[in-house]
């Protein structure tokens, strides 16, 4: 059993006290979180269900949740999927931790990009997989190499966050989308697509769910409506779908009550109306981040993101010494080295653009770029 | 690996198709859940913390709520601990789960009552565990039995439900509480107690946690405040203690916005005075219900049910044939075969009192009798 803390609760825990400009946290926007739509929802649940939202979840999902969610993913991403086929979960991560312990015995292999969302492969390890980490540029998993590694390690799972990916800002390209789907096909190889930033931007393609419905989907309102709901979903058929609504009996972990908000937010339109704020935001943030990493820190970028709320860079030192330089700024951002899973690099991070206010972007990384200079500067 | 249904949920499902007699459903009584009170705490919280609600949760949980988790726990139920050992979970039933991934491995033996809430023994199940069924009787467990079987079988953890047993409704007696400790000194076996109804009574003695300190303390608000929340607890110090805050970050599964809710509730002391109310109610109901069941189906208790929301009774004949009969005329409950770890019975029947209004509970319990008695003339 490996049981340690992931780099990203770690520096939230150290971010709690007082970051001014916080890279760290993947949490979306405050001010786009529709707070005020989440207190009358709850005077609407409350209204029409009275002691209903307080009952006891069933597994699987709360039947009204799962028909809006059709819905939903119909409308915003092109996904068709009866409601029977989406599974309500507690939140995406959770999503993931019941496929892990449904698809992996030890020794399973699990194909990744490299790096990857250090949280998520977190459940696939602790269940006794052996992740290959595939390389990346900037359209994505290289799948001519991904080809190669499964012709060498075998059959498996492929695990991937083709959309705006996590932590390196890049979207699969049209071709390696392709390919892709073309190797899980000819090597018979399940795919977990986890997506929790497509709807959030309009330079991105349709989920491999809407062309391939082989394709095993992990989804979440958490960017959307706010994490604090936990509500995530998987649309899957068959087997695996009865198994994973059993599996749910286990923990029971969905709650009730952010099950019917969510329902009434998404019934009212609501998700729909944040996406198009945020939209506008989250895009004009990034290329925020970007322009002043070119400016401030030139070439430092390892990827050239176009979507999602994070771009990956080269620190030229060890990122962790540097963190700590930087929490005594005000800085925080999350070290890089345990997003890989092979071939970890001490002096990258992950900066995130989910929470911090746009008008502290520039600065933050003019401080960064400050401290990481006078570092650098100081070791030589 | 296994998964089926539980009865419970089977029947639950059943259930949703117009039942007026709910012998089933272990969740409160709708008429004592505080919903008004939600209301304010949704006020409360919203005016308060804005956003915040809406955010990640950390793993371990809100340190708020678990500040209030100490002090409700101490006046409550005399266990005195530190907020730091209290790690929030999506429910009980998300904690024992937990605890399973983290202490069970294949073969690890459980000792456990027998029959035992089937519920929770299917995450140990699916983690492996060999589970040994310890004989019972009005006194809960005998553990006279349970030092044998220790001998016999060796090493392992005991999982109990001390008081309010479900499905029996027995409490284990002053002597045997001191034996049990005693044999898990021993013996070296760790004990989980699971503790969803002691609040509930005045019969009932203070948890075993509240004298041993080694003991793994689960405990729920979901009787009190409500299911839908999904926020459960568990008491542990240690290094069980620090991995199972670490095994949270793999699910992320507890919604902050019902730890904020509920931390309001028992800030407020609203979880207190619904306990002063429904200690009333639920024991009328479960004096109703053993009074219905001597009148009606003399000598069909199996145990003498003296707190929490079950009895467990001989039904004479297979109790899913029964069931289906039963569901024709309005009546639900759980066959009681799957709650047995070993010999089970197909005769036996889980009754509860949680939900079935009080006044319908005789009524209830005649026409379940007379239903008997037809199938069992029927038969022979």
């Amino acid at each position: 059993m490996r049981l340690s803390w992931s780099p990203v609760e770690l520096v939230s825990r150290l971010a709690r006290r007082g970051i001014t400009y916080n890279f760290a946290s993947g949490a979306p926007d405050v001010t786009v979180l529709p707070i005020d739509e989440v207190r009358r929802s709850f005077e609407n649940v409350y209204e029409k269900y009275g002691t209903l939202i307080l009952a006891y979840p069933g597994a699987g999902g709360l039947k009204e949740l799962r028909i809006e969610l059709a819905k939903y993913l119909s409308r915003v991403l092109g996904i068709r999927a009866s409601w029977r086929d989406i599974i309500v979960t507690a939140g995406a991560q959770h999503a993931i931790k019941l496929l892990s312990q449904l698809m992996i015995r030890r020794g399973t292999v699990i194909y990744t990009e490299n790096p990857t969302f250090v949280e998520t492969v977190a459940p696939m390890r602790f269940q006794g997989a052996r992740l290959i980490g595939v390389p990346m540029d900037d359209e994505g998993m290289i799948t001519q190499e991904l080809e190669s590694l499964v012709r060498k390690h075998g059959p498996g799972i492929i695990y991937t966050i083709p959309n705006c990916h996590n932590p390196t800002g890049v979207s699969l390209s049209r071709d390696r989308r392709k390919h892709l789907l073309e190797i899980a096909e000819k090597y018979n190889l399940k795919i977990i697509e986890d997506d929790p930033y497509t709807s959030l931007y309009l330079n991105t393609q349709p989920p491999l769910k809407s062309v391939n419905d082989d394709v095993i989907y992990v989804g979440t309102l958490s960017k959307v409506l706010g994490p604090g709901f936990r509500i995530g979903f998987v649309v899957v058929g068959g087997a695996l779908r009865n198994n994973l609504e059993k599996l749910e009996q286990h923990d029971f972990a969905s709650s009730t009550l952010t099950q019917y908000l969510v329902y009434d937010l998404l019934r009212r339109g609501v998700a729909e109306r944040v996406i198009d704020e945020a939209r506008g935001l989250y895009s004009r943030k990034l290329g925020e981040l970007v322009d002043s990493l070119n400016h401030y820190l030139s070439g430092s970028l390892m990827f050239n993101p176009s979507c999602g709320f994070y771009a990956f860079i080269s620190t030229k030192i060890n990122a962790w010494h540097l963190l700590r330089k930087c929490t005594k700024a005000g800085i925080a951002f999350v070290p890089g080295d345990k997003f890989y899973v092979s071939d970890g690099r001490l002096n990258t991070a992950r900066l995130s653009i989910g929470s911090i206010r746009i008008d502290l972007i520039r600065d933050g990384i003019k401080t960064l770029s400050n401290i990481i200079r006078t570092m650098s500067t100081n070791i030589t």
